[in-house]
Parts: structure tokens; C-alpha cells; sequence
């Protein structure tokens, strides 16, 4: 299958194959990168500010993002930039870089360590590359469509559940489904199913790609939340599917997803009910 | 403060500082011999049985608790012993230890990485020195009753909230509170405060003693869930409430508890309402 998607993707006249691996080995070599601005950020202390959207940034936000901006103008000065925290870069190509410098801003400022850094690559919209990058947990996911799902180098291939009800289902927090007008749909899913968590951020995302959460539900997101997520999914054999996508005035959409082993992901689907 | 409540319980015919140096080094040495079972475990694979109450169990927990035993044994051959996967050991001395070989073996089983274990000492029933260690997260948590709470040799002490409404408050699995007829205050819980996580078992302790989180609300624990976490909290300088405690047919108690940041464990009780 896998190899098929790559034949399907260069018959399309997208990238090589050798392009995608150079694509992947600069995103992974930017993310060891991130992680050291992190690390040290993290032990020397670092100060935060609220955004208008009432959320916080921090100095190691803007680091982090800045850092990834210069590699990729760089290595690809045709490639567009999207990031949560900086101005749009347009591009000259179809190419797109999607990053989210800190996803769990408000883990990383509260000592929780389970925040981490998104960066992603689109070609006329469809992933491409993605990777997650976890400092503190010193985890690195990264997939290539076509070629696979990697943590650290080692090969990621989602199992089937041994039984439903034993899975682990992450959600984000319920005020992202209050912030989209789905609190109800949160609330449901916590009374069906036993074990459900809220693992926010991109951490609960490495715990569906990794097979150790049967299902991630997470609503509520903007692009670079989720830019990472689909191409690791699939290229490690999971189920990725977009619930809900609402426009915003900027031009952007919001994003609700349920991603993760297959049986698991339609156990949620079936709980969540009014949307499927 | 701490050091009049070290020089109250000397005076109140208790250990000696000494002793008190000495417990907390043995059981410290026993969290770094524990935590290499763990990573070895983790690394080869081990495997997993359900037990009568429907939870896991797993090698490790068994590999982890004899460890200690034998330790202990070996140590302190008058003090009892409690442990949750094997039977107590009678004690010729007014010290028990109290432990926890994988506190959180469902995120174990699954490759969740926030588990741990849990070592505490009790004299007459008042806890002296509480040990958690995190292994995956190379964390490891301590405190000795006048002496400090401590993680990985650096002081703890929790600071009070910027403000009460930014705290993450932490809860444990919501069947925990269903299990002891209680499912209303959880839900509550998650509606009242703005950002409440789901970060079971010894994880949520660890953030609550660190200050990472505003605090914890934990529900339906057995005596080895919450053995050392009144001694790290209060040591750090956070406020420990017990709101519930039932006795079970086995002669043992379930405990409630929420503890953190007092401004927050205030919020929380607030909120709980009836318990207050």
C-alpha cells in the first residue's frame, strides 16, 4: 500500500521520491534543532504573554519559529511558510511548510512536559511530510507519504485493538469543544466509553500514531494543530478522519478529527453519533 | 515550619533525624534499582494478566514489588510491609512501608509513558518519607516529614497561583469516580473549572507536587495510590485534604483526596460542594 501511494503520488507529477526523503531529512534535522532551543529554554527559565485570543505565547514560541523560518529559507526559498505565531511567507511553488513551534503552550509554561513541536509539508494541499517532535519526553515521530511512520528510526505499525473497551481514547480539552459549540459531543464520549483522557496537543497525537491510545478525538484545531497528523496516521496504518470544518473569517478553517486504530475510531464515530 | 515539625515528632518519642536520612536514603536507592526493572522491561516486553477486579497486571509489577521486599527485608527486617500485587507483611516495629510497584499499569500495558512507583513509610499510621518515581520521564520525586520534599535533589516548593482560573486542575479516570458513586462531582469538575486534565494515577501527583498543576482531584484510591503523596505535598508546601474515605470489606479504606495549591484545592472544594 504504501508503496503504491508513492507510485500514485510521482505518476501524479508530484516529488521524487529522492526529493521526499531530502524533504524529511531537513524537517528532522530542523526539529534536533527546535528541540536544544527548548531544552535549554526550559532550563534557564523563559517569560509568556497572553495573546488576544486570550491564549498564552511564550518567548520559546517565537524562538522556535523563528529558527524554523530561517532553515527553511534556506534550504527552500521557493517553499510557502505557514506558522501559528509569525506572518504567512507566500511561496513560488506548490510547496507548503505548515509548523506549530510549541504545540502545548500552556503545558510547556505550567512545567507539564508534554507539549512539542509540528512541522509539516503539503504540495498542493495533500501531507507530505510530517513530523512531531517531543523534548522533553525525547521522542521524535516523523512520516513520509509513501515510505512510512518512524519514532526515532524504529518502524510504526498501528495493531488492531486486542478489545475496544480496553483502548485508551485521548480528547483534547473540553474547552475546544465549548470553543466550537460541541461540549455535548465531549461529555457523551466521556460517560460511553471507560478510559477516556484528556491528552492534549500534539502528545495525545503521538499516542494515537503509536497505537498507545486507541483513538485521539480532537476538535476544535487550526492548521498547524494538525498539519502533522494525517501523513503519520496513515503511513503507520491507522484510520484519519476529518468530522467537521468550519471557515473562520480569516480565511482559515477550524478542524475536528478522530484518528487512530480503526475499530477504535469507529467505536467514537458510532458514540459521537449526530456527526457521522 | 519544617524543621518544628521534625522537632515535634522527635519529640514525640518518633525517629531521629538520622533514621529519618536513612529511610529515605534506602528507599531512594531501591526507586533507582526499581527503575531499571522498569526500562529493561519496557525495552524487552513483558507481559499481561487481568486480574479478579477486571484491572491489569503485569510481570513488572510483580518483578518491581519483590524487588522492594527483598530490599526492605533486607534492610528493615521489623517493618511491616504492604504492597498491592502481594500479601503484607507483619511487622515487629511501629513502621510500615506502603507501596506501589506500577502505580498506573493500564498506561504501562499500553506504552503510555506516565506510570510509576510509589514507596512510603508510615510510623503509627503518620507518613514520613514518600518516594515517586517516574521512570520514563527520568523523574523522581521525594520527601522526608520535616526534612523537605525534593525532585531529583532540587527543592520543591509550590509557589502561589498567578491566578486561580489559569491553573490546570488534574483529575483521575472518570470510572474511578463512578466506581465510588460519585461520576456527578467529576462531571461538574470538567464543566466548572476552565482547563481540567485527565492525568491519572501517580503522573497527576507528581505535577500537583511540583506545581505543574493548580491541583489534583483523585477519587476511589486504595491506601498504596496515595501512600506518599500526603508527605511530598505538604513537604512542598501545598495543603492535602482528604474529602472522602469509606472503609471496604477487606478491613481496608478508598480514599478521596485533592490537594496542589491551596487557592486551587479551595477552588476545587468549592466546586465538589457537597463534600465540603
Amino acid at each position: 500500500m504504501a508503496g503504491r501511494a508513492l507510485i500514485d503520488l510521482v505518476h501524479a507529477g508530484g516529488p521524487s521520491e529522492a526529493d521526499l526523503r531530502r524533504f524529511t531529512r531537513v524537517a528532522l534535522e530542523i526539529a534536533a534543532e527546535t528541540r536544544r532551543i527548548v531544552i535549554d529554554a526550559v532550563r534557564d527559565g523563559f517569560s509568556h504573554q497572553r495573546k488576544a485570543d486570550q491564549t498564552f505565547v511564550t518567548d520559546v514560541d517565537f524562538a522556535v519559529e523563528d529558527r524554523i523560518r530561517e532553515r527553511l529559507a534556506a534550504e527552500f526559498p521557493t517553499h510557502a511558510v505557514r506558522g501559528e505565531e509569525r506572518a504567512d511567507r507566500p511561496g513560488a511553488s506548490e510547496y507548503e511548510w505548515v509548523v506549530d513551534p510549541i504545540d502545548g503552550t500552556l503545558s510547556l509554561r505550567h512545567g507539564v512536559p508534554l507539549f512539542g513541536t509540528i512541522l509539516a509539508l503539503r504540495c498542493r494541499g495533500r501531507p507530505l511530510v510530517g513530523v512531531i517532535d517531543l523534548p522533553m519526553l525525547d521522542r521524535r515521530y516523523h512520516a513520509t507519504r509513501g515510505l512510512g511512520a518512524f519514532r526515532d528510526g524504529r518502524r510504526l505499525r498501528i495493531e488492531p485493538p486486542e478489545s475496544v473497551d480496553d483502548e485508551i481514547v485521548a480528547v483534547g480539552d473540553r474547552r475546544q469543544f465549548v470553543g466550537v459549540g460541541r461540549s455535548e459531543l465531549f461529555d457523551r464520549l466521556l460517560v460511553a466509553h471507560p478510559v477516556v483522557r484528556t491528552y492534549a496537543d500534539c502528545f495525545g497525537h503521538a499516542l494515537a500514531i503509536e497505537g498507545s491510545v486507541g483513538a485521539m478525538v480532537d476538535f476544535g484545531l487550526r492548521a498547524w494543530d494538525v498539519a502533522a497528523t494525517e501523513v503519520l496516521v496513515t503511513e503507520a496504518g491507522g484510520e484519519y478522519v476529518e468530522v467537521g470544518r468550519r471557515p473562520l473569517a480569516c480565511g482559515d478553517d477550524v478542524h475536528d478529527v478522530v484518528f487512530g486504530k480503526a475499530a477504535v475510531v469507529q467505536r467514537v464515530l458510532g458514540v459521537l453519533g449526530t456527526l457521522t
